[in-house]
């Protein structure tokens, strides 16, 4: 594509060219309106902003763009074939939903892959793929989605029902109490709506759409709900709440958006345990929690279906309820990557400051959660310190979770490791959720990086990348953002409307930010940490924003209670965390003998060194330090006497995090003991 | 008392007086070898070694006499004042058995404190006045002790069914699957028996143990067992395997033995799930079993069980699976307190090496059964690895466990604590386990300095103390042990046999005892640390064995995994772990700014001062360390920035951990950061 046709102008072929093969490219759609981002937000009356659509953004040289290529190159190929390979997607052609029957070629025992929670896996596959043909037209990945959509549909049963596992003998099982409990039937659900208004908005085909909107109309709200005579529904896997959120704002029928409220309030007739709602986080109402707790990924997700919910209903005891939980996470349970859920054991939060470093949970999928339901807040509210939070998690937690190349994932996410785990960089998992919930998020990347709002455009996140768009009064807008950032602080904006026009950029100021310099035209503006800037002017598409974020290395520190983190430091530079790797280090030794050096509270000796060559190309950090001969933990009873060895002057080297585990099974740890000098 | 009566001489006049009160002290029995220890290994075939009664060993003026005067005078009348208020015996007089009714004066209203496992406490109170009436008559004691044992007795139902709580409209859910699971209806049985076999060997009175038998016997084994026709049974808390056991040593009834069997082996029947036979460490095969789980007491307390059914069966099933299941212990969940159990939800076990301090559970309970697992192991193995773990869980987590003046409770032993806990220093818990267990505990601490072997008598525990019993050929002996200990590393032991005889004293020389002097009439005997040293000869009734046990400060540290000690060291002496409390530091500062100031590996600079005006009378320790201001942990943010304040010499004071939160509710810390100087 040349640089001088416009983004628009590029769609506009790209969806002729879709045409052609039947998909309807959504930003034929455009200008009217209709296309719509990640989630629809222009009827939303609590929304402050609206969202872009990915198709709008062209992510050009910088960091995500290598990130996002390597996603559609390899990440959502790889899993694709992983998906045939592993039965996922045959477990769709063998069940003939129109006969209810086993199709020819399949016998009854179960094919590789059946799983209850499963066809979830193929839904995420489904959005990754949409969410890449709305960058760019790709026709074998076309071919690809649009078979899978076939099967899918050709599973659905005369009565609306759409699940490969609870099929033949299992069909007895079908929303009984304990499989919607367990059995993910309403979670299937939730990814299966979520992918078809992804399916329709990147192709303008209905099928898939119809499909779900056929399996909650015609099969499931029919028989539950709270209406006397319907039997009660509950979540089991928190999911729906928003999927029936955003099918209300593409249908809108306000049963979808009543059914998503009814799942947020809990069916009392379930009458669960203390320790089932807590662990399963539904089935109680989501205005009586206090904190966040259970399984990590579970309550995250209805923390983003709360957050939808209140952004078309505006419920007070929503937002009341969902900052309360807000604070619970960023005050005691996220790590510093942006991970979150802190236990192995019910893959759950820990208590208050429980963080450990070598046994941290900290799955994809939970970061990703928690990156989904801060963009609903920001959405919400228009704070930045919800796209602080966005922005930590996807530099970090989200980003460590798919190999550089694109073909190994990590279900977990831990800030130490020792040696090789059986949940870090690995092609698949028996439960498969995070692989395509990676692939789906870095796919729709281009798509959080602006909203609009009544009087703007808000900046969110900063990358080398084209917008062509238009703000909401329908004037066009392109910003081309020129920046190596995160390696580097320097961002150019060339605004540019199509008419002059008086409107408001926001631009997001990171709170790690200590000192940023905003100019716009060479004249300096105030920005203070940690908020937007609103820069209201007549814009006239010759204006150039400058903006340099302060990226010398920072040294972070935990609460005391996070025992832990205590009398350590995480290096992090920009919205990057930073790791120390073994293979990195001078001393072929266990990362528990090094320490670093510090003179003072600033990394002043700290140098940023600029290796194109390594991990896809980075900025490592080079930093003073100790060795002191140190046994690995393995290696030592769980208490002995205190052996100081004598230490050794030496430079200790910082990747970041997002890199780890990939060049093979080295210690790594974030959090870095120091001494004084 | 006179010093010149023997112990036996003054046993025997004041069991004349108890005879006078109905009491048949046991020691009447003596020297048949009818006088039984906490268990009674008489006829164990594969113990090693067998107790000495409590009542055969005076602690005269030392450290646990201390404690157990206070619990004698304080903690065990308080607790039944306590149990009173709190309407734990009135639970027993409310219900009429023989008439299977509510007595005149009690309504249908639950009153205070009627609790599913509630009944356990009053048995536990029971044992704890039977190992205190074992040292010396109290007619008070006796007096209340009497009426609550009738009091239990007129609860028992024609049936043999004695329970307070499923009476009435909860009869219909006696020992239902749910209730055996959940209602403690045989973990109240299991410390019923206990009680009743305490009874009987303090009191010679049978009528408690005839109705744990009618219980046993006529109500529960017809009903339930691994028999055709026979419902299953499940300990639901285990408790109640260690107690059928002793039954069996009381009865010889081997169907008591094999009841055991079954609790420990899970009845199929019950097909528990995973998480519900992780939870409870019951109804699943305990020799299936790989690692310490679950709720940390339940876990202990069938290991317990399962040690004593090898003390009868020599399985080596069960003595190989709890051989892995100490590992575990040592290796990964113990904290250096001997409290076990990281985890407030469940109160369980964490993973390996998860010990936070602030957070910790370490239940009372836990530790309890931490010692009388080790207990176990100890006669089965004659192995000085099992009373390290015991002396390191009874001078510790255990003894922390009441306040010095015996009037306030631990439930939880933390490692840290920041102000005060609703778990720490009150004198009442609603789930009322711990203070009984305490008091049981510290009442029948003199029967576990002594055992006696096949060849000779085993010293396990040293403290100022007169031995008055005989070795197992019936020959009568007396041991004279004059210490200081813990405080001081000297003891001095007169070994008196009334003929001299030729036999092997075993001394236990304890792990932490790096350097040992070891003299038996002034000539030195090599002593290794962790062993029994065994010392064969023929006693005169004049030899005098000298120990000088290594007290000098130890500077501990724990696992690297174990990340909430990471570079962190324990100051320990002797068998104590010390700590630091706020109140006796030099600044009026959060504990979290303070750190030692190490030369070297030794703690040479630290200085051991004696105290006898401070918390009981203590030995605390001096140690050169650094303040730094720094924050508490309640007011930081989860993350911040560095900030390295200058730092000031200052000398940190240490007292001994079991003594921490007895001058209010100071922060305290366990494991202390330390800088090389």
């Amino acid at each position: 594509m040349s640089s001088h046709l416009s983004r628009r102008e590029f769609l506009s072929a790209a969806g002729a060219a879709a045409c052609a093969l039947g998909v309807n490219a959504q930003t034929q759609e455009a200008p009217s309106g209709a296309a719509k981002g990640v989630l629809d937000l222009t009827h939303s009356p609590y929304a402050v902003m609206r969202s872009v659509p990915v198709s709008a953004v062209r992510l050009t040289e910088g960091f995500w763009a290598r990130r996002t290529n390597v996603n559609r190159d390899s990440a959502v190929p790889f899993t694709y074939q992983q998906m045939v390979d592993h039965g996922r997607f045959d477990n769709f052609v063998r069940w003939d939903g129109a006969r209810q029957a086993l199709r020819a070629g399949f016998h009854t025992d179960h094919p590789s892959g059946l799983r209850a929670g499963g066809d979830s896996e193929t839904y995420k596959w489904i959005e990754a793929a949409c969410f890449t043909l709305d960058s760019a037209p790709d026709a074998e990945l076309e071919h690809n989605l649009k078979q899978v959509v076939r099967d899918v549909i050709g599973t659905q049963e005369p009565s609306g029902y759409l699940n490969t596992y609870f099929v033949e003998g299992r069909a007895a099982e079908r929303m009984l109490p304990a499989t919607q409990i367990s059995g993910h039937e309403v979670y299937n659900l939730g990814h299966l709506i979520q992918a078809a208004v992804a399916y329709q908005r990147t192709t303008g085909d209905r099928s898939l759409l119809d499909a779900s909107v056929r399996y909650a109309d015609d099969f499931l709200l029919p028989r539950f709900g709270p209406e006397t005579g319907k039997q009660p529904a509950i979540a089991g896997h928190p999911e729906a709440e928003m999927a029936f959120v955003e099918l209300y704002r593409a249908t809108g029928d306000k049963r979808h958006l009543a059914f998503a409220r009814y799942l947020l309030e809990g069916d009392p007739r379930f009458a669960l345990r203390r320790d089932q709602y807590v662990a399963l986080f539904c089935g109680s109402p989501f205005t009586n929690r206090t904190r966040l707790e259970g399984h990590a990924v579970r309550c995250t997700y209805a923390c983003c279906g709360a957050a939808d919910y209140y952004l078309e209903s505006g419920d007070p005891a929503y937002r009341k309820t969902s900052e309360a939980l807000w604070q619970d996470l960023v005050n005691h349970k996220m790590y510093i990557t942006g991970g979150i859920g802190a236990r192995h054991e019910g893959e759950a939060f820990g208590d208050p400051y429980e963080l450990p470093n070598l046994r941290a949970y900290s799955e994809s999928c939970g970061a990703i959660g928690n990156f989904m339901w801060n963009w609903r807040l920001l959405c919400g509210t228009g704070e930045a310190r919800f796209a602080d939070v966005m922005e930590r998690a996807l530099y970090n937690g989200i980003n460590s979770g798919t190999s550089i190349d694109g073909k190994l994932y990590n279900y977990c996410n831990p800030l130490a490791l020792e040696g090789a785990s059986d949940r870090v960089r690995k092609p698949w998992y028996s439960t498969n959720c995070c692989p395509p919930n990676l692939d789906r998020t870095f796919a729709s990347i281009p798509g959080y990086l602006y909203s609009t709002s009544k009087d703007g455009i808000y900046v969110h996140f900063y990358e080398d990348s084209d917008l062509d768009w238009q703000l909401e009064n329908g004037a066009v807008l392109k910003i081309a953002q020129r920046t190596n950032y995160p390696w580097s602080g320097d961002v150019e904006m060339n605004i540019s409307p199509a008419q002059a026009a008086e409107f408001t950029v926001y631009l997001r100021v990171p709170a790690w930010s200590r000192n940023t310099s905003v100019q716009v035209n060479r004249n300096p503006v105030d920005a203070p940490a940690g908020t937007y800037v609103p820069i209201r002017r007549r814009w006239t598409g010759r204006d150039r924003i400058t903006l340099r974020f302060d990226m010398s290395p920072r040294l972070t520190v935990a609460n005391s209670r996070a025992e832990s983190d205590f009398r350590k430091v995480a290096v992090e530079r920009g919205p990057l965390v930073y790791c120390m790797e073994q293979t990195d280090q001078p001393e072929a030794a266990p990362l528990e003998g090094y320490s670093l050096a510090l003179r003072d509270n600033a990394a002043k000796e700290f140098q940023t060194v600029s290796d194109a060559q390594t991990l896809g190309g980075i900025t490592a950090i080079h930093a003073p330090g100790f060795h002191t001969a140190a046994q690995s933990g393995a290696t030592q009873p769980l208490y002995q006497p205190l052996a100081l060895a004598e230490r050794k002057a030496v430079t200790l080297k910082f990747i970041p995090y997002y890199a780890f585990a990939n060049r093979g099974n080295w210690s790594m740890q974030v959090w870095v003991p120091y001494s004084r000098v």
